[in-house]
């Protein structure tokens, strides 16, 4: 038996350790699985948290949920093949529930099994190294708050520790003498604490967006968006504008590259995250930006720098929880011999055919199909059940008209469900008047 | 020669290099220094940065200076004793300076010297580990932003790295729904963000004390501390008022422990900082809380756990870069061979007596005493040259006495240098009037 490190418990280490789950319910030998979570609480980004910055025990905050957040994607693009939607809730729900009620429903398939028993909560991995004559990980990890050290041997690690934790946060000049709160949407909370303001927004990406439409929601008296390539584009309720790129910061003034200027709050950065594992030496880190395809992984989950690591999650994402399950039930099957690794030129070649197909995506149509193919390809490969793949397909080009058609109302459409034909019923309030969030509002009939 | 890694060059890690510069200077043979700096530039936390949770490449901001903050104790209790503000400055200035005049001055120091080169910046040190059969340590390091890993042996090291940068952050019931900023002192930047805004401060040390004033000086309609023990008790300007501890938030409302309650629209923790060391194992790692004498550390420096692991600055200070210095030459001497370190019982017994006497102080007198004996006991065992000590201490009390006369007005007052009987004049504009806190504006006439 071998042993196993997965760093992280959010939705990738929980799809990894559901995966062994059902291997050895399935009567497989299964190997030894540790899952090191920083956090007291399993659930990743969807934990929310209203600290920001360090937390309790001095470490990096992970979360940089927000309350408030719905889904912006329908549920069915996300829909667990093995426990659906309808299993969990008992019944049909709206296409896009708010944090809380998707928090419910990844948690509620852990909880079916015995998978928490195998998290060490509380505990921070602070660093691995490969050992290149036995072939095997030591990883030094730390509990919080009384702070063991303890090094430990393995010989496969997983890495689930997400990538939308460490903001990528730009300077502006002027950002020094700025008189309001300059933040990253990594640490943005609370939209009411920006009621009442003018409001700069840096970004046009789903950040940007979404935070734009959440501060207006809840009561901004403006909120300006600044995009650096070209605008998002939509047709924004009044009170959201789109302009030319951040040039600087004057006192509480935004001069723009366009030579207009207004006066501002606070600043809002959207401007995405990295990929950051500071517990890694740089052979084994995965250097890369937020895209489709990183380069260096195998079906993208497989380190060919060291086919004994392993990547979840670390895709730019249009799936998100299927595509994590089909990544974790194809690591699961390499750890346990049931997909043997081709030659390390097979996999290059492999990887270079996803790499060169990915240089010819032009926008959203050709991105959605691109990672159709790739959770396809994966699923293909392992018992993960079927599910009706080009009915997401389907939807999420649909949803990207629907975006365009209305920015406001996107989220008031119905979805069918590609793992149960269920059709899901519209919510019961438009979402731009709906400002409670909570599971018990919207699974009210 | 041997290998000395110092981590961090903040005023005491530049205090560090200083005393091996000195060293140097007068000839003798002096052990390869490398200084390891997160940050772009020297000077810790004096560096001021707009930047809060996490910095340009991922890692905790280590900066908790706000914008418009002064000095809250008299510079001639923290001059250099071969480096006075006379020589910097060239004449006489105020006793208490805004940041960056003091980052000015300490800063000043080090460029008359050769000590730049011998710090990497941008290098993060991820992990240190002691091999006990060579008697070295291993220092794994990262550059960034290329993120270059490193991994060297060095014979010392000496920790630098300050403590308080590393937020006490608490929870109280409602924090998670509170609408409307809660944060640490540490992320706290620019008091005009709470302009025309209640805010609710918790603590009764420095930053709540400083952070309050600023608040009101710069705009924000009220001001309510709450503290958990006792109230500081100082004659506030209108505007500021104390409460006992808080028990609860209730949408905007904050309960207290009396039974009192008041709408907020922002809270600030000033709620202190721990001692965190992610880069170090249990053994090797300093646990302390904020006091005078941390245990396990002979003359305040040397790890009894290690002696040939030192640390610099943790003590609680009312002595700041003097004591950074008295530590770091006794540090110097330790590592160069100068002071031989006694048998370990003899350590014990040193810090045992140094222990007893801390439990016996009973409020700041008591401690100014004690501190200044301290530091004392260090200057005597080492060449750092001779400064008038008691007149330090009687500043302390001096100052103390002001605080309780005039918390507005106590850095509108002139004290006498140690070190060279220079008297401070006093500025130009009384403290609490004024709202510009450049050096430009400081030091004219």
């Amino acid at each position: 038996m071998s042993r196993v490190a997965i760093i992280g418990a959010g939705p990738s280490g929980l799809a990894q350790l559901h995966a062994f789950e059902q291997a050895r319910l399935d009567g497989a030998a299964v190997d030894e699985v540790v899952c090191f979570e920083k956090q007291s609480d399993w659930g990743g980004l969807w934990n929310y948290t209203w600290r920001t910055g360090l937390d309790e025990y001095g470490d990096p905050v992970h979360g940089s949920m927000y309350r408030y957040l719905w889904s912006n994607g329908p549920k069915e693009c996300l829909e667990f093949a093995d426990y659906t939607f309808d299993e969990h809730f008992g019944g049909p729900i709206p296409s896009f529930p708010p944090r809380e009620v998707l928090y419910d429903y990844i948690t509620g398939r852990a909880k079916k099994s015995n998978i928490r028993s195998r998290i060490r909560f509380d505990t921070a991995v602070r660093w691995v190294d490969f050992d290149e004559a036995t072939e095997t990980f030591t990883v030094t990890s730390q509990t919080r708050p009384d702070a063991v050290t303890r090094t430990e041997t393995f010989d496969w690690v997983i890495v689930a520790s997400g990538h939308f934790s460490t903001p990528n946060v730009p300077e502006y000049p002027g950002f020094s003498t700025f008189p309001g709160r300059v933040l990253h949407s990594h640490d943005f909370r609370d939209a009411s604490e920006f009621a009442g303001r003018d409001l700069l927004v840096l970004g046009s990406s789903y950040s940007a967006e979404d935070i734009a439409l959440q501060a207006l929601k809840y009561g901004a008296s403006s909120v300006t968006i600044s995009y650096r390539t070209r605008p998002m584009g939509f047709d924004w309720p009044a009170g959201i504008r789109e302009v030319p790129a951040l040039d600087r910061v004057q006192d509480r003034t935004a001069h723009f590259v366009d030579g207009t200027a207004c006066a501002v709050d606070a600043i809002i950065m959207c401007t995405g995250y990295r990929h950051h594992f500071p517990f890694l030496r740089d052979e084994l880190r995965l250097r890369t930006p937020n895209v489709l395809y990183p380069a260096g992984l195998y079906k993208g989950v497989v380190s060919t720098a060291n086919p004994r690591l392993l990547y979840l999650a670390m895709q730019d994402q249009y799936y998100t929880f299927t595509m994590f399950d089909a990544q974790a039930f194809f690591a699961r099957d390499v750890v346990l011999g049931r997909i043997a690794l081709p030659p390390a030129a097979e996999m290059e070649a492999d990887i270079a055919g996803w790499l060169d197909r990915q240089n010819t995506l032009t926008g959203p149509m050709d991105d959605i199909a691109f990672q159709t193919d790739y959770v396809a390809d994966l699923c293909g490969r392992t018992d993960y059940p079927a599910f009706d793949l080009d009915l997401v397909r389907e939807h999420f080009v649909a949803w990207e008209h629907h975006k365009d058609e209305s920015i406001t109302g996107y989220r008031d459409r119905s979805f069918r469900s590609p793992c149960t034909g269920t059709v899901a019923p519209l919510h019961h309030t438009p979402w731009w008047n709906e400002l409670d969030d909570s599971q018990a509002r919207f699974l009210r009939p």
